[in-house]
Parts: structure tokens; C-alpha cells; sequence
């Protein structure tokens, strides 16, 4: 666990990054809700001080009440055993409170946990790891939801000032990768220092063939030429849950693109960009990834391979900090000189695998309501590996497990070949 | 038509009437939108200037067009000639523009509107009076739709600083009128002075048997005896369809009511107020006045013979602006010490009838895409008659004819009966 | 009231006749249903039979008890007052009671109530005369349904053998009829001898304005020059509801025709037969015919103005029995040598009217479960006058008012026009 | 591969199995169908019939067509390489062809798959081996949904003669066999003379820990234990989207259990009968059988370990023809006297396994159209291993792989436990 004044340091800059990015977002913006998978900006600012106020503050009796009335059943998400929350589905009618309510319910709640840190370190220092985790996440997920939010208004607003970063991954054309199989441990190390959720342990052992990794993600270019080729018109390429998709939502291409006069554009949080054709591919669904990997002649890594190769070949990828799209230290596609076997694979985007999202054998959920943050949301969904251009600095691992149902395409998800 | 100058001036007032209700909203409260029925309130503000800018700036060559480019489609409601629309469900969704540059767009049009009245005052001076009984409506709307929209917040909150006004409308035991039959004329006449939509006209003649009408609007004492009764709950005083709108809906009170401790509230404008037993009884479908009309031993009039009476018996109340619920004329349960036969009906609460919203015999939809405006919707809804409590001043008439679908609860709908 | 001797023989033909269509369909045809509008054969010939079970038997404590247990719930359409009843959308899920069991129980009920008849005529015959006129309702319902059902196969099966009927009706450029206006009387009087359901009554008083209204239904040539027109691509000529089903359901012809080599055709009881241009159009909606009636420059009469003009001019068709579809008498076009002035309008096809089906004035309903069969329907439909080529010889009388909402295509409707 | 002798003789006995069982169903019976998921007992009898017509005589050239033109299209299931289908979902309209018509469609069928294997047994032999195990599979299908349908009617009618079969599984408190872990080998061996379906292959190696399986599967009265201790009420045992379920579908028991005064019956394909105690629970959801392994304080067992014991520790149960519910082989619970390990694995219920359906590592789909048989529904589905009292006997074995839904119920479905 990391030391007292690090973690008060890492609190504040976790919080104070998800304020930063909200801050570019009006009221308005801040407000609605596109579907129901996806929630209001200022829900998520909201849900993860409601966060550290039922895990952290509540528990030493330090819990806000009187202003923050009602915020317990508004911002509670899914945790039952604390008690009654708003339909999901309604988070985008929620005016009041109001942005600067939330921001007054962030600063109370700051205040109150980095005294309580300072107080009783031993007591809490590792749930409020957790919620920086857990604010970490929703980052990601603000940032997704609000590129969805926005891309339903016709007139495609930027959403954040300047251009959309240019890609700094070229991808040059890849070449695989030999993984020798055997008995191999996957999972987070039960002696490791490192943060993990419980769905990362307990470490276990896992039988692999010998199997080929891509050491390069699928591009863009490469997708054109599935699209080119009528990929998403040839139903032996599909599952079958994936070709009923393709037909009921008219999947044409990866989401947020659009063809005008024969030129491809996908909208961005910086407004429409032409697609660059040597970037990762994003904003597919796995069924999407599934589907290409089996006209390329290849298919998906399971999530094994997958963390079994990196931790193998390893990655020298170099996050560059400097390089970002407003700001922000760590919400950028992180540029690196020199790409080497899987250097993209802790960055640029979500990689699905071929494994359903499972308890790995022994799993324990963490004690209590905390239970409910991971382990019952495994069924349905597809683990996903790596990170994105989108993910904060200091979020990815080789270890971690993200999932997604098979149809999810506002992700930043991509994907790389095994064979 | 009205003078030049006194359209200028009751432009202006109704223009600021609609600002000055939607100063008391932030940016989040003018956004959102509950139901595919009800409009945002920004929406709006928004849609009756551009409806000023397409039917009488487009046609002057003086519409604005740059700094308010997409206006058109976001803004247009139902018009199918003027061309294409953003979709009723997702308006919503639209953060950008913001509430600001809807205010900029309402400046800049009324500016033009404005100068265009002095400059060609005979070609113009028609429609922009169409446009302000236009935006009124939207004002009613406005008020309907934004009272439903924060009542989807579970912290119920008062929309509206001060208390809910205080029904000036003591509603004694009524009695029944008797109206004689015979051929008589209804409709707005041809050579009426008074504003009046296309589907008030041509005026013709009805045959009507005698008849008795009540001199007092259903209470919300009455209703409550409806409901003790156990009148949500007998299947043979409602209408099939009524039936199962009861059980879908689980509708066991009006709409906005809720019981705490035995007591009934209802949630206003200004937050949650008890049920005041002496005022009229308001947002109820007419699928719920039906059934109580029954339950009493009566009927509702048909919209005929509501006309009829009133035009008859006539009606005494004297409109009081000064009884206002925030310091904005003609907002407000108009008191009036001396309530005579019929004399609310023209304020309180709208009173479903028991006619069906057809054409007049003889009806012909008024010019090019203001044609749209009323015939299209003449099937499957309602009629209404009267005005109600937040229907602008000037805004109600006696032919005037008011239409929902007869599940609808959200607006100030009431009843009277007959027999 | 009929002669007891007329009434029992009346009873043996009415009830013989819908056997007599049962019997060209197989026990699987007998037991599907396509859509919660319309039911199987099988419940039809079941419904009927518990109607006077339950209106004439249980009242006479003859009910039929042990061998038919369960059949109250199974067959009860919609008799709040009776008790539970089965869920309308899945009355195609009943195999057992078999088509077998089925006229076990007409045959049992048959002998009951003939015996009856013969014992207590004047407690019970007027409520066999309405189960009679109910089933012959149920007769044409159980046509509409079976050929919708058997549409559903790909296949498109003829249900009946034999060829589709030719059209007798030879239908000339209609002309117009002036009719004069004035206070007229509508509906069955109270000293009528002829059977009426209590919507028809009582008469009353309609001031009309002098109309004109055609003497020949539109037929199939009228409806294609419509289609050629673009009439169904033509947001102008819709209502919006109707514009909302054209566009849902993708309307671009009547109900069963289908277009083969530049030739249109349509299901028939028969099977596929091509579209006879000089037969009356039939299957569209009220939307339908309204937007054919707007371009064509006129417009559907009132029920009351169709009323009034059938018995001023009245209709000299001359219904022959001879010429049926399959052996059994009334189920045919009704031929005529010389049709005169609206000879069409009590057979060929229900025609539309601009008719909100609502009470007239001083409806009373019938006492007892009875008044919940046409009274509580009284929303959301529009009433259809005349008759059609399915309906029973008999059923059809000047004041008879048939009602289905306005997007219904499955009944046999058409149009005649006004102005 | 089976001789050709015994392939005719086998091939005879499925085919006469399936007319055995649909004996005992009306025309009616035959023709319905409750749910999408569910197809009618023609459409079953029908479709394995066009599977050998397609798979078998076409490739031969003696594909059968003037008789059974648009069978094709009517009774392709889900093979869009072969040519399009009718909607899964409407298959229970079609009344034409009839039951008749499927048995001549059978007989012409029959007679010409036996004529072929005489000539060309080597060219199809194996594709009619195929086409024996897949309609072994329907005929289970078929016997679930004809359970399924009849359930829907309220009067809940015997589909087979006869009382339900007392179970002859007598479970007793089940005892855990300890199984030792390592590298083993799961999957049907490529020199395996077994038949088998692609998705059983290849053999390939897993890593299990040691783990403890129960030798006895849960039984009712086991499953009352947890309704009685609030089972379907607690969160904390359920997956996200199986409380998602319980509370939608209100579960509250295993499909076709209904409480009366106090004791429970369930549904059969004899009818009602009391839901006996010592007999494996059976018509439960992965979700149920989920939850009820958590709150045993145990878990499921993965697929892999299932198979892994069950090769390991063996069965003994001794299939017993002669106890069979209608007079035909393989439809029965069979007895077996003594019970050993997992005895009963092979027969009573299907077991819920905690793997996903998903693609053994090295899958290749079998070539041409048949390749859609298991290949494209690796998605969101769970694997139950073993077999039930409905399976035909010779259908089982330990490589094979069932899956449905992680909510299907409709299924024979129970569990055994593992830790």
C-alpha cells in the first residue's frame, strides 16, 4: 500500500482531474443522459464522493447529511446492500442538485477525507485507494459517456477546445509474436504491492498451448479493408447474437464514423476528424472484433494469452505525459518513440479477448458492500485487456480485467490478433 | 386585427412574459425533457422564435441565418412543408445550444420582428399575432412541462420561489343550470374582431336538447369522496381503454398527488402543498372525468353545449393581475369575490368535454404550412374548454377549443358536469 | 320482437351458419391467432356459445356445468361484471378444449336453449335475439381473423375453395346526390319493431347543413390512381397519426395486396386473385380513406349525414342469396342488376365516417353485464356504417353503427365520399 | 462410424421415436407455439426431416419438391447459407402444411434417405449419422416445448397418458468425492469412434486445482431449503443480472412449481403432480442454480472439471429401458438400483456448469452450412453437462456439450454442487 503523503497527494490529483475535465462541460452538458448503460457528468463527480462518503466517512461517523440530503438515494448506483437508488435510467432528469451543488458536495467530502487520512491512515488509507480506483474509472466512463451524449446532437459540437490529437502510434504492418504454452500463472500475485480488485486474484495456474500474438494492434486501414470487403455483408463471419446486431442497429462501420463524399470522418471529443488510417481501430463491439478476426484467418486472444504474452515480450512503451488533448497530465494517447513487441498494449485501446468474464477459480469478493463492486456483474460480458488513450495514467496493469456485454461500442475498444 | 402599435407592445409583452417565467430555471432545468409529450424548456423558448423566423422573417428575406446555423432543424416541432426535424423524443438531449444562445436568438428576432411590424405592418401584422397566441400556448406548455419534469426527481423541488398560492376560488355546493335547446350557432364567427384559430371556424349550427349544466367546477373534496368510494377500483364506471390505463398506470389518484399519513398532498409549482379541499380538481385524464362523471350520476358536457351556456348564462369573474404567483401578470387563479353561474369557467382548470376533436362543418386548414398547426391532429384526442390557472391573460375565449389525448394528466385539465 | 317460432328457427340458421364456415377449416386453422385484435375460430364458435350460456342459461339454472369446466374463464371476451377472464393475446395458446370439445358444447347449449325457448319465450327470447345478432358479429369477426391469420403463412393458402366471388357490383363514375340539410332525426326509434343494440338509441335531433354525397363507393381503379398520385408518400393529405402509421408500418396499399410483375393482386378467402378495378375498394383504415377523401377534394360524411341520406334516397339493391361462396346463403356480394342511388351501402363494404364513436344524446346502456357490450368502447374508435360482403343477411340496418380505431385494415372497409 | 446395417436399423428407431411421441398430440397440439425460443412439435418433426432433405438428398439429387414446395423456406431453422427462413417467431401460424402433411413429408423423406444409404452409405453416411443425433437433440426440444405451451393454458391439461413416473432416484444426503487436480485432458479424442459434434473438439489440455465435486445432485427438497430461508429475496446471492430476473419475472421457484394450501405441485407432461422431495430439482435457471450454490457455501463445477470427474470417478447407473412413461425406449427417468459417484450424471437433469460456451482452443467449425450447427452460438451462453430423464438414451456422453441461456428454465435443468 502506498505511504500516507502519497496517497493524500494521489487523492488530490485524481480528484482534482476529474474536476479539471468537467470543467470544459456546461450544466447543460453536465446533465443529461444518452441511454441507460451511460450517465450524466455530474453523476459521476457526484457517485464517487457519494463513494468515499458511505465507504470512508460514514464508517468513522464523519458522513455529510444535512446539505447533502437525498444525495444517498440519487447517487448510489447499483450497491444494494446500502440501500435504495434512482432508476438508472432516470439519472439524465436530475437538475437539482445543480453542477455547483456537486462541486460544494466534492469539497465538503475532500476536506472531510484527507483529515480523516491524516487521522486514522490505517483504518481507511486502503479504502480510499479503492474509491481513487473507482474515480479513475469513472473518468474513463465520463469521458466515454460524454462523447455519447454529444454525438446525438446534430450539429456534433467539440466537446473539448483544440484538435483532435493526431495519432503519435504509427503502426507499421505486424508481425506475430511466438508465445511458448505450458502451465503458466495469470492473475495478480497474492505478495504483490501492487493495487488490485478482487477479480484479479487469486493468482492461478492455467494450461496454454503454444499460440502466436500480434505485436501490433488492427488499424484503422485494416478495418476499411474489412468493410471494403463486405464484412459487415457476409454472415459467415458472424455470430449469431453478433448478426442479428448487425442487422437490428444497421452496424455499417465502427460507431461515431460517418462517410461523406467518400471520405471517412468519426467524431471525436474535439468534433468530426477525418479516420486516420495507421491508428487503432476504435469503438467496435467484440462481436465486431470476433467477426474480423475470423476474416483476417486469425481470432481473438483469450485473456490469458493475452497477459501471459505481455508479461512475457513485455512493452517499452514510454507514456509521455506532455502530449495531452486539453491539459490534463495522462488523458492522451501516450506517444512512444520506439514501439516494440505489445507496446500498445497498455495504451491506445481496450483489446477484447475471446474469454467470457468469469470468477477466477478461488475468487473471494472483497468483504461487505465493497462485494457488490465486481463479482456479480460476471455474467453476459466479455473481459477486455490493456487500456486506452483514455484511461488515467496509472490506471492500467497487466492484471486488470475490464468487461463489457459483446454489443458495447461507445468503449474505447479495439483489438490484436492471436493465432 | 389589433393596431400596430398595440401589437408592438403585446409582442413585446408576451415575449417578455415567456423570459421572465424561464428566468426562475437554470441551464439544467431549461435542458431536460420527461416524456416524448413534453418539451424542454429552452426548446421552448427556442422553437416560438423560430417559428417568428420561418412564417414572418424567411418569408421578409430577413431571417438570421449564420450565428444560428442547425436552428432550423433542432426547432422545427411537426411541420413536414417547411422540411426536415430533429426527432420529438430526443430534444432532451440538446445541450448546445445553450440557454444563452437561445437568448441571443430571441433578441435577434424580436429585433427584426420589430422593425419588420413598422416597416410592413399590413403584410406581417396576421401571422406575428398568430405567432404570440402561438408562443402563449408554449408558455402553458412550458409551465406543464416543467412541473412533470421535476417531479421526476425524487427530491420533489419547488420550481418556483414563494408558496403555492392559495385557491381564491371557494367552491360552494353547486347547483345546476338549465339551458334551454333548440338550433343554436357555435363557433367563432366570420365577422368576429377577436383572434381565433382556424379550427374555431366557420361558425355553424348545432341542435342541442335541453339541458343542465353545473354552475361549479368537480372539487378536490368531491374527487376525494370519488376516490373513498372506492372509484378507481369499479370496473363498470370506466371506459375499456380507461380500464387499462387505471391498471397499467396503477392510477389511484390524480396526477402529482401522493398520501403521507393519511393526509393528501400534491406536488405544485412551488414544491409540495396540501390538497386544498375547496379547489377545483386538477390533472386528471379525461378517462378519470368520464368515470366520475358517471360515478355522480352525470355526464360531461359535450363541448357544444359548454359553448352554448357560457355564451348563455355568461360569466362574471373579474381576472385580478395583481393575484399573481410571481410578480408576472396573468399567471396566476384569477380571484374574483363573486363567483356567478359558469364563472370559473374561463380560468381554474380546463374542463374536458365529452366531444371528440373533429372539424367543424365546413372547416378549411388555414394557408401553406400553417395549415398544419391544428387539422392534422383532429383524431384520437379530447376536447377541452375553459382556461386554467396558468393559461396567460388574453388567451382564453369562448370558442376556443383545447385538445388531448384522453389518457393525458399532465396539463390543468378539470370538469364540470351536466345531464 | 320475432315470433317464437321465427326466433328457434332463426336461432337453428344462425347457429348452423357459423358450423357451416367452421367446417372448411382444419382444427389447426380453427386454433391460431395472429394478433391480439382478432381471435381464433375456434373461440369465436366457443364465445358465442358461452354468451348464451351465461346471458340465458345460467340465468334459467341451466348451465352446462361438468364436462365444459373452465370454459368461463376460457371464454369470456371481456365481461368484467362475469368474472376473470383468459388474456385476449393469448387465446391462440388453447389446443384443448379441441375444435371436437367446441361443438360438444354448441350442440349441448343448442338443445338447452331451444328447450328453453320453447318453455319461457318471454323471459328469455329477447336476449337470444341479441346473442343472435352477437354471433352473427362474431360470424364476420371469425372471417376477418381466419383470413388475416392464414395471411401470416408465406404460402398464402385458399381457406375456401372455389374461386375469389367476381365483384356484381359494377361499379360506373359515381355521381353526386344533393341531399337537403336541416334538423333530422338519427337512430332506431323507440316504437321500431326491428332489433337495434342500445348504441343505436334513443333517436335524436342533428341539425345538418344541404350536403352532396356520392351514390357509388370508391373502388379499386379510384384507390390506384390515388397510389399513382403518390397519395401514400404525401405528408399533406395525412393526419399526423395516420402520416405515423404510414411511415411505422410502411402503408403503401390496402391490407393483402401485393404487387407481382407491374400487377397488383390481393389475398383473398380464395387465395391470390388480381385486383378487380371496378370493385370497392376495401382493407384501408380510416386514415386512409380520410387522405383519399383530401385528395380527391371532398371529404367522408358524418354518420349522421350518411344516415340521413340512405333513408331520404334510399337503396334499392337487390341482396341475391343465390350467389354465395360457398353454398351458404348471406355470405356473398350481394348482387344487383340495377344499382340506383347508394345501392351499395348496405352490403359491399363498411364505409368510413367522419364519426368519433361516442353516446348519443341520452344513451342509456343495457342493464347488467349486457351494458358493458358496446357502451365502455365508446374511445379511441370511428364509426363505419353500411355492411360488407362477409356480413350475414340481416345484420345490416340504417342505423346500425359498427366502430374500430382508425389504423385498422384487417375489417371490410372502404369509402364513399362527401362534400 | 456405425455399420450401414446398424445406421438403418438406428436411423429407423430415431425417426419412428419422434412419431411415437407426437402421436399423443392433436393437430392443434402440434401447431402452437408459446415462445419465440420454443417452436411447435410440426415445425420439429418437419425440420429434422428437411435437414436430411437438404444435407442428405440434395447433394444426392433426390431432394423431394413438387409435393413440398416452400417447405424450404417454412422449415430452414437458422442456416443462412443454405437460403432464407420464415421469423423464428411465427412459426406457430402456420396451419398449412398439416400434421398429415409433415407425416407424408416424413415417409417420402424416409424412403429415400434409406435407399441412398444402400447405394452411397460411404458419401453419406456420416451426414445421416449427424442428422439422427440432431433430431435426438429436437426430439428433446420438442418435449420441452410442448410442456412449455401446454402450460399456458389455465385449465393445464395431461400431454401424455398415464401418471407422472415416480422418481427412481432415490438422492440421498450427497457426500463430496475429493478429485486431484493437474494438467488433464478434456474433449472428445480425434481417434475416438464415439460419434460427436464439432464443438466437443478438439481433446486439449487444462490445468485444474484439486477440487471436491458432490456425488448426488441437489433435490427439491434441498431446493426448499432455500426458498424457505428466503432464497429468491436476498441480494447478496444473486448475480446483477439474475436479481435483474428474479425481479422482473418474479421468480420465486423453479418454473412450473405452483403453491396450493401449503403444498407444492409442478406441472409434468402427465399433468399436475406434488413436487416430490428426494427427486433431483429440475427447471432452473443458471441464475437460480448460481445462487443456490452460494448460498450452499459452495460453488458450480467448470465444465472442465465435470468432465474431468466424471471420466475419473465413473458411473454405473444402469439404464433401464423398461421403465418408460408412453411405452417407448429412452423416455425415462431411468432407475438404476444402486447409485454410485455421480451416478447419476449421465441421466435425471441437465447440469448448470460455470463455463461459458465458447470455442476449445483449436475449434474448427465443420465444413459448409453445417458449420452453423454450433459454431456461431459461442455467446452468451452457459454449458450444462450430462443429460436428462427426456434425453434419448444413446444421446448422451461425457465430452457432450449442452448450453442455453444464462435464463432459460424451460430447459431439464438442476445441479450438482462443487467446492
Amino acid at each position: 500500500m502506498i505511504e500516507p503523503t502519497n496517497l493524500i497527494q494521489k487523492f488530490r490529483r485524481v480528484r482534482s482531474h476529474t474536476e479539471a475535465v468537467a470543467s470544459w462541460l456546461s450544466e447543460a452538458d453536465q446533465t443529461i443522459q444518452s441511454m441507460p448503460d451511460a450517465s450524466p457528468t455530474k453523476w459521476h463527480r457526484a457517485h464517487t464522493t457519494w463513494f468515499f462518503d458511505t465507504f470512508v466517512l460514514a464508517g468513522a461517523h464523519s458522513k455529510h447529511r444535512p446539505d447533502f440530503d437525498g444525495f444517498d438515494i440519487l447517487f448510489n448506483s447499483y450497491y444494494e446492500s446500502v440501500g435504495p437508488m434512482h432508476p438508472r435510467g432516470d439519472r439524465g432528469l436530475i437538475t437539482r442538485p445543480g453542477a455547483h451543488d456537486i462541486t460544494r458536495y466534492r469539497e465538503a467530502t475532500d476536506g472531510a477525507v484527507v483529515e480523516l487520512l491524516a487521522e486514522s491512515y490505517d483504518a481507511v488509507g486502503h479504502i480510499v485507494e479503492i474509491g481513487l480506483h473507482h474515480e479513475q474509472q469513472h473518468l474513463e466512463l465520463l469521458l466515454m459517456d460524454i462523447k455519447h451524449a454529444m454525438f446525438q446532437n446534430p450539429l456534433l459540437p467539440a466537446i473539448f477546445p483544440g484538435d483532435a490529437p493526431s495519432s503519435v502510434i504509427n503502426i507499421a504492418r505486424p508481425s506475430w509474436t511466438s508465445i511458448p504454452g505450458g502451465v503458466v500463472t495469470i492473475g495478480q500475485r497474492s505478495d504483490s504491492e501492487e493495487f488490485g480488485f478482487d477479480n484479479e486474484r487469486p493468482d492461478h495456474r492455467v494450461f496454454l498451448d503454444n499460440f502466436e500474438i500480434a505485436d501490433q494492434l488492427v488499424t484503422n486501414r485494416d478495418w476499411l479493408g474489412f468493410m471494403t470487403d463486405g464484412g459487415y455483408a457476409k454472415h459467415e463471419l458472424w455470430l449469431s447474437a453478433g448478426w442479428a446486431a448487425v442487422n437490428n442497429h444497421q452496424w455499417r462501420a465502427p460507431l461515431y464514423w460517418m462517410e461523406k463524399d467518400g471520405t471517412w470522418w468519426n467524431y471525436t471529443h474535439h468534433g468530426l476528424a477525418e479516420v486516420d488510417p495507421t491508428a487503432p481501430v476504435v469503438h467496435i463491439s467484440y462481436f465486431e472484433a470476433e467477426a474480423y478476426a475470423k476474416w483476417a484467418g486469425a481470432r481473438l486472444p483469450t485473456e490469458a494469452e493475452w497477459e501471459h504474452a505481455l508479461t512475457t515480450v513485455g512493452t517499452e512503451s514510454t507514456p509521455s505525459a506532455s502530449d495531452h488533448p486539453f491539459g490534463i497530465t495522462g488523458l492522451s494517447p501516450r506517444g512512444a518513440s520506439k514501439i516494440t513487441p505489445m507496446g500498445q498494449a497498455m495504451d491506445a485501446v481496450w483489446q477484447w479477448t475471446q474469454s467470457a468474464y468469469l470468477p477466477y477459480p478461488g475468487f473471494i469478493p472483497a468483504d461487505g458492500a465493497l462485494g457488490e463492486y465486481n463479482g456479480k456483474f460476471m455474467s453476459g460480458q466479455m473481459v477486455l485487456r490493456g487500456g486506452s488513450s483514455i484511461t488515467p495514467v496509472g490506471h492500467t496493469r497487466p492484471t486488470y480485467r475490464n468487461f463489457f456485454p459483446p454489443d458495447s461500442q461507445w468503449l474505447y475498444s479495439g483489438l490484436r490478433l492471436a493465432r
